[in-house]
């Protein structure tokens, strides 16, 4: 309600991103419009950059800005290890962590019966043709530690058993993290996973 | 960490908004990615446009896309009332309620000392100038029931003292409370119950 079509209108559409509604989004179309020069002009403009040149990489799903992504084709990311991912944002934060040096495979989300998400959806069989076709060694399973995230896992599991060694991220108690702050089954994970001291 | 600069150049914008931290802003641009057609491009055209177009009205702070907003040239608004307001989300919440007909003054903000804050930063003086020249005969001021948007109601009733009708948003307005927090409904009650300053 702001009598205003065109301001209306991006509120409306601000209040389509994740994490923000209504009330939100007019709070950012104000501070936008304040910071006009600042940020509402370079944000339209690096908008328009991405809408012109992201795409999913054909061949492991994360998005990059050609057909084929920066770690696909670089020859500084190891060859031979895969890790899978559900989705891009994983694939990021698995990057910010700065330890892994292969490269990754994103699935596009988890299976699930009820939603009707069978493999077909799901890029694993582009999967299995990776294995075979760039010589790979090692699969990391990095989904997330739920229920949908281990299903899957375990569905992958089985169609990769003897072709490669699998693996999957260690289970236990977060850097900094309080055992009074975590769940029981962080907390019993990480005590059948305890090692020597 | 996306590896890939225009994508996080955008990322860095977004995460500028207010309500959005580093990690929601990520979410957020994949969800753009993902909704291109949809909603990226739609977005970046909209912020365009805004851009292009939004400014302060000259006469009474709202934001519009002219020198003088529609509230302030429409004929249909009731002359002789003014809402005085602390901000912009403040009168579109008003405005929301669809039971104010008058016209709106937005300050900018409320006096502090602390941050240097006077009259004049605020859009004070204009109001005193409208009184005169519009033929003011009720001021409502609508300010936040906070410690500072009260100072600055005292502030201005002082200012404008024996020349007009002055009144305040009834109670009802919690203690503490921030127009743009509240639900349609409040906001019309204790405009209806408004009563002298
Ligand atoms: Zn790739
Ligand atoms: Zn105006």
């Amino acid at each position: 309600m702001s009598s205003n079509r065109e301001i209306e209108n991006l509120i409306e559409l601000m209040a389509k991103l994740p994490g923000l509604g209504p009330r939100s989004a007019r709070r950012a179309v104000l501070h936008l419009i304040r910071k006009r020069a600042l940020l509402l002009t370079p944000l339209a403009d690096a908008m328009q950059e991405v809408a012109a040149t992201a795409r999913e990489c054909l061949n492991c799903g994360n998005v990059g800005t050609g057909d084929v992504c920066d770690i696909c084709t670089s020859e500084k990311r190891a060859t031979g290890e895969l890790c899978v991912v559900e989705d891009v944002a994983d694939l990021w934060a698995m990057e910010r962590s700065g330890v892994f040096k292969g490269r990754y495979h994103v699935l596009g989300g988890t299976l699930s019966a009820l939603d009707a998400v069978g493999p077909d959806s799901l890029r694993i069989p582009r999967l299995i043709d990776r294995i075979a076709s760039e010589h790979i060694t090692e699969v990391i399973l990095a989904l997330n530690a739920t229920v949908e995230g281990q299903t899957t896992a375990h569905y992958i599991a089985d169609q990769l058993e003897g072709q490669v060694r699998l693996t999957s991220l260690a289970q236990g108690v977060p850097i900094g993290g309080e055992l009074d702050y975590l769940d029981d089954g962080t907390i019993s994970a990480a005590l059948r996973a305890r090692k020597e001291f």
